[in-house]
């Protein structure tokens, strides 16, 4: 375990928002951070999400709140009215300026806050603040999560850590994910937006449990600068290390999923390219489902390079495929080589590689399988 | 039944390709026809379907083919040589030009056609053609279907059969929707080319069973002419009417799938917006096991309209979503009404209906739900 930042306090609590599990956390920074986030695409955007973006915007913050359990979504708005109460109360309470607050949520959608018990949960926080156990703030954000997500690294004379939620579904409806990072390295926000960018571009970005996307992803980073300047790419390698192992943490714990699947695509034209076919063959329904049985169906693989229409410019007589090591595709497996093929198959990570033999650029994506507990996990929940 | 329409022949056999079930049908027509198809748009695209393209290109044509069990995809120049020989042994054996004769495959990936036994299972085709039986000729077609799909209609004085074959995956591989129409009436081919389009954008281009895109769908109509002239409208009319049912059939024997899922999106700027957001909606994981368990995560359904990404004008606080006739948003539900809800929910079809409240424009597509026995019919084949 490598030591944690300085400089940072939290608090971790039930405020019963639905039932007796740990379903608030608050991490404040004791001096001012350079800070940056990246949000969710999705239209139907709750109200945490617009609240953090405008708080961010100028590039300092000094605290995050996160409610699980509740996503305070399609609220309209009373929705909007509740998050920027909590945020102001919160802000009172720790005395700072709401501004510097930023705020996630995350549960079930269309149904408002329980605003009485939060009022009341929150209030006296400030003197609840104590050193900070990231740990425990892990495990307040998690809904389905089965287990809590918390990566590290030192960087020179700092530290970093990263804690991160999400399984694919959060009960009682959709994936969130939501991770945080804290440093006590000092980067100016000027460099730290373009590398956090980068670097979720990279990890979370670059995963998908099921191809939908929640309302209410957020990513965030905090640094406070205690530990003074640190070389900005052992930084920026540091980040991406806690950023990969929490996002593979994420689609390893994917709801029922039971095997990882990695796609890496080289030679496209550009990263866009090969990113859009890596996400095409992981989230197919037919590889999830061949990866899950084991089955080393690469006539799959290439239908789902090939339903990536808007690429009219791959030649699919240069594309090459290979599981793990093997080359499936154009070359044919000698049957001598069907066991080691099995082998392959049957691994807990199923590497699925592409060539399009058309540029440089390569991307790789995570994803996991497609299983019955899956489907039984998401179609047997009745409000 | 309607009567079927004259001037048809048809042959179905075993060729042999996988197991002894039928794997071989052939349909001519007695004089030549006004043809037009409409084919994927999966890059890896075979050559069955490279060569229908070409042939079909002159508005004429005399006879459809399709191999089942085998899709002769991603088979290299090997599979591109193999097609071009069975078009011209058929062509040859029914005494007609190659050009007019269109081709399609279904089955396994990456698996050369066993050409001996096609060569020898069509020797005297020709005299074996009779009298055209469209409902042997769907059973021909089938793979994983469970049962063949045939509906026909009266015009006038001319008639209309279509058939079609494809339930989502296709064993061992993958989903291929094929559907043929036959018809006597006289109808030129500048006028059925772009009702046929508009038919099939409104019909089996507006229906998924998993959101993969097979590599070998195809859809072909030919008209021989012989019972004359018939007013377009009611043509038209009859043609959406049998290619809905057929693929209306399509989905409700997907594989795995209990229900029907009608969604229609209402009030969109445009045509392609309203459909974009209703095939959200229907391919998304978490509103099909929602659907399958009957529960009226209504929340899902607002997910899928906000990863419209791409959908930026969407005003999210105009939108209204009913489950059957009942909205669930953003009017809430009263408790009384719940009884009402589990009840639209347990239906074999479940309609969810969106109004964007932006513009004018209406599409509806069909899918169906995501049950374990999918995942089952999906991961258990192996090589």
């Amino acid at each position: 375990m490598t030591s944690m930042p300085r400089g940072f306090r939290s608090n971790t609590a039930n405020l019963g928002i639905r039932d007796g599990s740990l379903d608030f956390m608050c991490v404040l920074a004791e001096v001012p951070c350079a800070a940056t986030g990246v949000f969710t695409q999705n239209l139907f955007v709750g109200p945490s999400v617009t609240v953090s973006r405008e708080h961010v915007r100028d590039g300092r913050a000094r605290a995050v709140v996160t409610i699980s359990k509740n996503a305070n979504v399609a609220n309209g708005d009373q929705g909007r009215a509740d998050a920027r109460e909590v945020v102001r109360l919160i802000a009172h309470e720790l005395g700072i300026d709401p501004g510097d607050v930023l705020i996630a949520s995350t549960g079930v959608i269309g149904r408002p806050y329980p605003m009485e018990k939060i009022r009341a949960g929150v209030a006296g926080l400030g003197a609840r603040m104590a050193p900070a156990d990231f740990d425990l703030a892990a495990r307040a954000m998690m809904t389905t999560d089965t287990r809590p997500k918390l990566a590290s690294r030192s960087v020179g004379g700092a530290a970093l850590v990263g804690v991160a939620k999400g399984v694919g579904m959060c009960e009682p409806n959709m994936a969130t994910v939501l991770t945080y990072y804290f440093t006590d390295a000092a980067v100016d926000v000027a460099a730290l937006r373009p590398m956090f960018k980068r670097v979720m571009d990279r990890t979370f970005n670059s995963i998908s449990v099921d191809s939908d996307t929640s309302t209410s992803d957020s990513a965030v980073i905090l640094a406070n600068g205690l530990a003074g300047t640190v070389p900005l790419a052992d930084f920026e390698r540091a980040l991406f290390e806690v950023a990969s192992e929490l996002a593979y943490a994420v689609v390893s714990d994917g709801e029922g999923a039971t095997k990882v699947i990695k796609v890496t695509v080289e030679g496209g034209r550009d990263e866009v390219q090969s990113k859009r076919v890596a996400k095409s063959i992981v989230n197919s329904p037919l590889v999830k489902t061949a990866v899950h049985g084991a089955d080393p169906n690469w006539g799959r693989v290439a239908m789902a390079i090939g339903k990536c229409e808007d690429q009219r410019d791959i030649d699919v007589d240069r594309v090459v495929i290979r599981f793990g090591e093997l080359e499936v595709y154009p070359r044919r497996l000698d049957p001598s080589e069907l066991a080691r093929l099995r082998e392959t198959m049957a691994q807990q990570e199923v590497q699925i590689s592409v060539d399009l033999r058309a540029g440089n650029a390569t991307a790789t994506v995570w994803g996991c399988d497609l299983s019955k507990e899956y489907v039984e996990i998401n179609g047997s929940y009745s409000t």
